[in-house]
């Protein structure tokens, strides 16, 4: 049995909606907080970063790193079609955005969100989340630009690289902005939401 | 054939070193820069983000992100042994550090070294980098504390992400001083170093 560690609307809802739509077995923990937001000791045990979801494996291993769980948990259940496997063509280009998505807007966010942290001076924080929702909006953009004919990134099926992408899209601080600006991303994330058990997820998760 | 697009000593080199071990045909292009260090536009095609390295596949599509890269050409030549296949119990493991170095120490180091693209204000510069340093460490010992005993992520035998880690531990600003904290860190440094194959490549890239 699978353990996610988790929060509602946090980096664990993409790994929970894909274990849903897997039909992977697993239980949810959610992970609470202290009074002054840190998290409790026992959980930093299992996540030294402190960062939401951590995943534990029935062999009592233990996963950080939400991408990483992504493209784990997609290749262990080729059934569930989730990701073209290592032979196939479309492997490298879901792939690609897979870590994109991490490396990108995520990090964008997490300075947007948590803008104090990414100076010695708390007071850079106006400037340093101005900076992240410039970036916020390129990394978008440049998706936007390399999506193809969709509605998906490999196209007429969905991913494993879709359900992450939809999460952090929505977590944008303007959802219809951004997809006013970017139909094809709407497109996608509408795409992600429909899919019966991701809706139960995403419910779940406070998501659109 | 494929080419892989990068500079020396950039992020190009732990996909290099594993094109090299793994014994994969591949040509190398050095990306130029413009006077003002941007890169030329012909490359913004292949890299909207004008990052080093970029990665074309002999069908013509391209890769950006290399912890993507890295995954992406371990698991497509089995018979060189750079990663536990999907089903594998290692397989968890190893993408959770593969990933962790991609979105912690990688996006760190960016911190550090272009500071001042982390906000509105140029003048924040060294307060950025101040805090980039001390994640970086931060990561590092995090890192450490999981190793187990080593020499690498997996134990006896190395795998892409034990390139990809080396890689971004030679990066250091002072890797004497890294290695003086971390002996562990010192010893996977060194087993990848030792691979022949890697050790060339390291060279071209003026790496320790």
């Amino acid at each position: 049995m699978l353990t996610l560690y988790g929060r509602p609307n946090s980096g664990s809802a993409a790994v929970e909606a894909l274990l849903a739509v897997s039909g992977i077995d697993h239980t949810i923990v959610d992970v609470p907080r202290n009074a002054d937001k840190s998290a409790p000791d026992w959980y930093l045990v299992l996540s030294p970063r402190s960062e939401v979801p951590t995943l534990r494996l029935s062999d009592g291993s233990v996963m950080t790193e939400s991408a990483a769980m992504m493209i784990y948990l997609a290749d262990l259940v080729p059934e569930a079609v989730m990701a073209p496997m290592p032979s196939a063509p479309e492997r490298a280009r879901y792939l690609r955005w897979m870590v994109y998505f991490a490396v990108a807007p995520y990090t964008s966010d997490l300075r947007m969100f948590y803008s104090e942290r990414f100076s010695t001076d708390v007071g850079h924080a106006p400037a340093i989340k101005a900076k992240a929702v410039i970036d916020l909006a390129r990394d978008f953009a440049i998706f936007d630009a390399q999506m193809g004919e969709g509605p998906f990134i490999l196209g007429a099926r969905m991913s494993a690289a879709d359900i992450y992408a939809a999460m952090i899209l929505g977590w944008s601080d303007d959802v219809p902005g951004l997809f006013a600006k970017h139909p094809k991303l709407k497109r996608l994330y509408d795409g992600v939401a429909a899919h019966p058990a991701i809706r139960k997820v995403w419910d779940r998760n406070e998501m659109l």
